[in-house]
């Protein structure tokens, strides 16, 4: 949803990055009117045959009509068509959204001759309200036919609600020595605490790799990226993260690969990786109400999973995100977020860091705690926050989330008026 | 702590029930000066030899000093004395904590002469903070020797923090055949997400009931109640539900009660159960800047675990909370909060009700759907949702909170200042 009167998170980039087109994947984006005005709410990505697909969508046992027919194309393990509409989710939907994804998938192998079962679909917005395809399905033919290589922005702008900006990114890697290309976009903004992959992500390479290790890299990437993020703790019922890889570099003489954990796709997974963090990071930084993007970097747990559930605990404690959106160093919030994680951590060997600066040294006031200088640190944009949980282990976590702040509030006691 | 400029809440009693006194326990109450100035902050029960104690304490793994302290009292099931202060919680203090405490029960027990072992104590207020007990510990022998029968107002004053009204109820019932009378009192306003009890509870009565069968009645009691209660999904460091019978009415020919489910204790079971009910519900409708008080109710769950799980997963997700705070009706962030709670539910199946209105039916919005009716009762004080989450089990629970307001956010973001 478009606030006329939000404003524009401040760790909104100046300017898009130009980002260069990946063979085999062409866009368009045009205004369908399903809910906004005079703003692009529905994109198509056309790829070529031979395109592989690997994704993972939410867990919620709500989710949405699109993400149940992706699960179905995904077994395929093949993509040849996308299509993503925004300003209405299709979620409880119930007959009518099944009926609705129906017919967008229709028309969209029509317009390009694709198999029912390599077609993806999203949808992000309101909840509960049926999406009428029958008012944008006629779209798709068009749409398809005047598809370009280089029209991300358009495309990345598109797929966004409450987005104050869109969220792209670009990274490259070789692969037996030929470089490949990665792009991907992603939405998201409030109902962020993805339990497979934010709302909506699609990234896309010209990468020859099978669905397998794609598969296998997009999951361990989405645990590290998405799976880290938070923002208000609500799970979205349309989180969708996509990867489609076109195999366009076989023809500049990349030996396609197609076994999972192949070496030779070590410098490729570091690159998607290393982009779906980037692409995490700019959810949290665009958070509804957003005024402070927030490092939480947690050592000392059992094992990587409860620190994970221990450095969401902090993230998603709305006394911890409130203290942050006032400036208020309140680390004693932190030992009560730690403590109610559920995890194993030791009150007495607990010690916290701002900024690299101790505040808490196992169990107590650090000594050298000075409130003045933590109170001036958190007067600063970006927040980092270190807890080491006292269990001697060698467990590690970092999350990112933002600050609960009164444009929160205000953003969403009115989303749909 | 009391925010000069905080509102009261609506739901604020216009004046304080009027308690019978409670044989065999008398009270008193002064200003420490701890963190408050002008306040009474320090207070002090003095109980009868022979008194039975349960109770249940916060499952944090970063619990405070006090609750560990109560922990071992609570084996002697057994009480003479209860100390407590608001201020400051005693947590995260370390070894400077435990001599704190250690210091208190020391005083109280000179004051008093109980045993160490049937003192308890409990602290409330900021974290982290060294709290300084030889400013009160003092001040223990005046009150004991002051203690009254009739001081409940200022008892349950004493121990307030943000609350913006004291928490006070009283039942009666019968143990064959004899009256017998339980009084409680509670603080509570944030950081409330009770994982055993809610942040402080004590009920006193002099029913004669052995500290097992007390135990047992406790327990059910709080599950039912400070567990089904939450205001912002964040457990503090010191919950605290301590249950104390005198066993003043044996003078009276009650026959004491030792045995874990004597059907002579079900009526006064009942009335304790009803009076942590009425408490958690006052602490609720106290929630830090609420606006509005929500009941919900969950049905057709696998069990009632996983009906408690769904329901506080909607009471906690700040989505439906601001949404409920900008009177908006939005029941697609309930189906959203069903989905990511974890527990089964059948999509096409869920059905939602507001204030008795069907909302939802069978996984779509209801045919009779209108708008406009539910923005007028979202304009009320008192909101009832109910949700069947379609599996077709038995699971129920009900769940009280409040909204997620301006004010919650303005309270928890200069709570230090």
């Amino acid at each position: 949803m478009a606030h006329g009167d939000a404003k524009i998170s401040p760790f909104a980039p100046k300017s898009l990055p130009d980002v260069p087109v990946i063979e085999g994947v062409r866009f368009a984006a045009a205004e369908a009117g399903i809910k906004y005005k005079n703003r692009k709410d529905l994109m198509i990505a056309v790829m070529d045959p031979g395109t592989t697909a690997a994704g993972v969508l939410t867990q919620s046992k709500t989710c949405s009509a699109p993400v149940l027919y992706c699960r179905e194309s995904l077994k395929s393990g093949k993509a040849r068509v996308l299509v993503v509409n925004s300003g209405n989710s299709n979620a409880f939907t119930g007959k009518k959204g099944r009926e609705a994804v129906q017919m967008t998938a229709e028309f969209a192998a029509k317009a390009t001759g694709a198999p029912m079962n390599e077609i993806y679909l999203a949808s992000t917005g309101v909840i509960g309200e049926p999406l009428e395809a029958g008012k944008f399905a006629h779209l798709l033919d068009g749409l398809a036919k005047s598809a370009r290589a280089d029209a991300w922005h358009d495309t990345a702008r598109a797929i966004m609600t409450t987005d104050t900006y869109p969220k792209l990114a670009t990274r490259k890697a070789r692969i037996g020595g030929v470089e490949v290309t990665v792009n991907g976009f992603c939405k998201g903004a409030g109902m962020i605490a993805p339990d497979m992959a934010t709302m909506l992500c699609f990234v896309f390479t010209d990468a020859a790799v099978g669905a397998a290790p794609l598969q296998d890299i997009v999951k361990s990437g989405a645990d590290k990226s998405f799976n880290c993020m938070t923002v208000d703790g609500d799970t979205s019922t349309s989180d969708t993260l996509l990867m489609f890889a076109t195999g366009a570099a076989a023809r500049r003489g990349q030996i396609p690969v197609t076994a999972v954990g192949d070496p030779a796709l070590a410098e490729f997974r570091a690159a998607v990786h290393d982009l779906l963090r980037e692409l995490a990071i700019m959810v949290a930084k665009d958070g509804e109400g957003a005024s402070k993007f927030v490092t939480i970097n947690i050592e000392g747990a059992e094992n990587d999973r409860a620190a994970r559930v221990i450095g969401l605990s902090i993230a998603n404690s709305p006394l911890v995100k409130t203290a942050i959106a006032g400036g208020d160093p309140n680390w004693g919030r932190i030992v009560m977020a730690v403590g109610k994680a559920g995890e194993a951590a030791d009150r007495d060997l607990l010690s916290i860091w701002f900024g690299g600066r101790i505040v808490a040294d196992k169990g107590m006031r650090a000594d050298s705690y000075d409130e003045k200088t933590f109170a001036e640190y958190f007067k600063g944009r970006e927040i980092e926050i270190r807890v080491d949980v006292g269990t001697g282990g060698n467990g590690r976590a970092t999350i990112w989330t933002c600050d609960l702040t009164h444009d929160y509030v205000s953003i969403n006691a009115d989303y749909r008026s």
